[in-house]
């Protein structure tokens, strides 16, 4: 557990193809993991052809792990499963609104990031792709999601063919609230961001986007307002349409 | 890892306190865990007073975990110090919709089950409550969370005072789709939840119950479609009112 110190997001992997026994095996261990009521309301569908990776990376821009990783997983909320149950056992189910669809998201994140330490204790590397919720119609329709089936998350997963630097992360202290939450003010935010702000590799992360702080290379480049709005929209749309806002 | 295999959530604990360093190491730890394009959108706020605890007990209908844990530990999803960061750096955030809220739940969950993996290591147990979303707006006034910060989950932590029977789990096959999504035949269902359906344990709650089928026990008395709705509506308002639907 200790290396979590020094994990790293790994984007680079070797051909090196991932044993199926082994892949089932750490998805059955990561199974054991914290579940609402014991329902399990979540699947992961398994990518390892080549079609299939190359089908899956526009969805996710086309980021290069999603090619080169042996085997893409991708995480879904699943209230399907659970409901065929109720309906094959003289059950009536009430799972197709909004906090049906957040506590199956849950179980989901949880399973994901089990998931992923298992994974990385047994020396594979592991990168999330937040793509996921922006193309999920997509994703929906090419892995024949059924309705109140959702994807959430895409883990990539192979050998690490990578060994990058570690990323920072802010003192504990800015995530930490004792009691209740204690608003931050401006000189909290100035202490709580220093180091961030003054690593080299941010210094020139600022200068190749031609902006003038680092905060700007969030709102003006990697998450755009515009582009939020236009991707809530269409996430909202996948809830309605898988079932989930009755 | 492997003790993953035997792991079970703790709802019962020593009076024994964590040591206040330990606790901000744990969170240090787990604040290492996958987190989108570095922002870390999630905030802790401890409960470790008698008063704070028994405050927090009504909005997880009084579970006596709440009160019998030493720390409480409720998980954000947070854009608020993220965009007070903007804000102070001449950057114009544009996260106040529906994906950013989607974005830093799945942040906060990720952190969540990452920090609750490392307790466990330590020989501390956890449980989630799922409450949290049910009750969210009475949590946020309570520990008076910002616009742009909801609760998404809740952790009670301590030193275990019981050793529960191990809870079962669906086969893997159940959860695991190889290359797309295989819906379920009633034969498949049948296959799945088999196991479950004979434990003696899961028979005897049938009979607690007055039902005829467990899945039953879930639709009609744990996890009920008029209180699924009346969620709904109440956690889409909280949405609305911590500014992430605009």
């Amino acid at each position: 557990m200790e290396s979590l110190e020094n994990r790293k997001t790994i984007r680079k992997y070797k051909p090196e193809k991932i044993d199926e026994s082994l892949l089932a095996e750490m998805i059955a261990l990561a199974s054991r993991t914290s579940t609402t009521g014991n329902m399990q309301l979540y699947s992961v569908v398994v990518s390892t052809d080549e079609a299939d990776k190359k089908a899956l990376a526009p969805f996710h821009f086309n980021q290069s792990s999603v090619t080169s990783a042996p085997a893409v997983l991708t995480i879904c909320a699943d209230f399907n499963r659970f409901v065929k149950w109720c309906e094959n056992r003289e059950a009536v189910p009430g799972y197709n609104n909004f906090i049906s669809f957040v506590t199956a998201a849950i179980d989901a994140l949880i399973f994901a990031q089990t998931f992923s330490m298992v994974a990385e204790e047994r020396g594979l590397g592991i990168c999330y792709l937040g793509t996921t919720t922006y193309n999920a119609q997509e994703i929906i329709d090419f892995l024949k999601l059924p309705k109140l089936v959702i994807p959430i998350t895409t883990l990539t997963l192979g050998y690490p063919a990578e060994q990058p630097s570690l990323t920072d992360r802010l003192p504990v202290g800015a995530i930490l609230h004792k009691g209740y939450y204690h608003d931050y003010t401006a000189a909290d935010i100035d202490a709580f961001y220093r180091m961030k702000e003054n690593l080299e590799e941010n210094k020139q992360f600022i200068e190749e986007n031609g902006k003038n702080t680092l905060a700007q290379v969030f709102t003006d480049v990697r998450y755009k307002k515009n582009d939020n709005e236009f991707f809530s929209e269409r996430f909202l749309e996948v809830l309605r349409k898988q079932g989930f806002m009755k």
